[in-house]
């Protein structure tokens, strides 16, 4: 009689990209998981990308990948600055963002304002490479609504970054221009906001959106984007609008931080767009 | 007695990306499932990116972002020889590239060998808008092995094209650097390939080992970057041999060909790298 093969546990995580679309990762454990006040929330390891965190369903950040986005999400709109000190971060929970913002000796006080207390407190005890920075102190955390926030708060903040979920239930505001005017009093003469605005290939009209609606609130607004292995598609867009510098250069000097994405010449690059994309932000030719 | 809900069909194709990592796609059907005498080949219609085509279960191209890579293969190539009249691809008998190079009226000849006929009649039947250069005047489709033909073409052609599918099997030579010894050969005195070199993320030790291979046979080697969705990650790499000028260097005429990806100014943001790519390629900073 044949022995039968010995089977190995075969566990994956599947996130649903949109409802023809999967990204499938194999895993060895689950972590944590939980129903939080506003989001289900899955802590797990992964075996391609470390460890990952999921907000309904929906990957946030893996070990392997997340320097990508959070890179992105905070040198871009400090570079573009030519001195700022003050920043706000609109979700973000996981700290990722505020590690990178804290790398430069010239930023004051980062204030991040995420809705949901697990997030923060799951970053810091699965996530330490993430979370890191969150007892530095200049970072202030608060737990709350940063729509309300941001209402109250006028004219304080030399860069906005709005580290949303994907914009359905109570992130969806985040993506419309009331929202984007309220960004816009709550920053300074000279100030710059970046929000992710998904991708341009599985949804363009979502950043069609999130471009014309920042347009109502900014003079100057910009695209670029930037590789991000686990999001849908692995193009990433980010929307940046400015009171004062154009965006795609570079005022602020010389950035000497260690980063393993960002670069200055990544910074000029990441705005020139291919044509599809033009397309769907209307944007004129670069040529 | 409560009614059963209706349920729906429900298909999938899914690919391994690697071991860890598949990305699924939603099919309404399957048009073509054959093991040809080199690979398995399957034709199926995906409800996010059209008509899908998977040799050994790895996905080729997809109507919908198909545009991406074979503008990059095509384009980067011939924008940076300062008259390149003749072409050679290796691969590529699905015609996507065949159909970028021939948009450009200075190209005189393109010569396409690709080991497997079931690929050619496929994409003819299945894909019309990636195979509809086939029949141009200046195509020269043959049907055999690309490491003998280049072999017995010597100081021919003044672009070569590695349109590869994943160095394995039959394909395993072309990462290797008695094949960039045969294609410095092919080429005319100032000519330049351009090879598919995998995903940075997934497959770092396949772009490390074929830019390492190929400035075995030439002096300048550069790498450079394009999005691309259904391939591992949605980061992937080029690796560029040139005889004479720097491949990031545009010196052709203006490109005022139609495109949806490539234009002048991706052409020399695609060679800007960002630091952790530097580091698998070995390349000195930008800075």
């Amino acid at each position: 009689m044949e022995k039968m093969e010995k089977r190995n546990t075969d566990l994956w995580f599947t996130e649903f990209q949109t409802q023809n679309m999967q990204l499938g990762l194999k895993i060895h454990n689950i972590l944590k998981n939980v129903q939080t006040r506003y989001q289900h929330l899955l802590v797990a390891e992964t075996i391609e990308y470390g460890r990952l965190l999921a907000l309904d369903g929906a990957i946030q950040l893996t070990e392997k990948d997340e320097f990508c986005y959070h890179e992105m999400m905070a040198h871009i709109p400090i570079s573009a600055h030519s001195l700022p000190e003050r920043v706000l971060i609109v979700g973000g929970g996981d700290g990722g963002i505020l590690r990178e913002c804290l790398k430069h000796d010239f930023i004051k006080e980062v204030t991040l304002v995420d809705i949901d207390q697990e997030v923060i407190n799951s970053s810091r005890e699965f996530f330490p490479s993430i979370s890191c920075a969150m007892d530095d102190p200049r970072a202030r955390i608060l737990t709350m609504d940063a729509l309300e926030f941001i209402k109250e708060n006028q004219n304080c903040f030399d860069v906005v970054i709005v580290d949303s979920t994907d914009p359905v239930d109570f992130a969806a505001g985040l993506f419309q221009s009331p929202f984007y005017g309220d960004v816009f009093n709550s920053l300074t003469s000279k100030g710059i906001v970046i929000a992710q605005t998904e991708s341009p290939f599985a949804e363009p009209a979502l950043l069609k959106q999130a471009v014309s609606e920042m347009k109502t609130a900014f003079k100057q607004v910009a695209v670029c984007l930037g590789y991000m292995p686990t999001y849908p598609t692995g193009m990433w867009s980010y929307t940046v609008g400015s009171k004062f510098n154009d965006p795609a250069n570079i005022v602020n000097r010389p950035c000497n931080i260690k980063t393993k994405y960002y670069t200055a010449e990544i910074h000029k690059a990441s705005f020139v767009l291919p044509p599809f994309v033009r397309e769907i932000v209307e944007m004129e030719g670069d040529r």
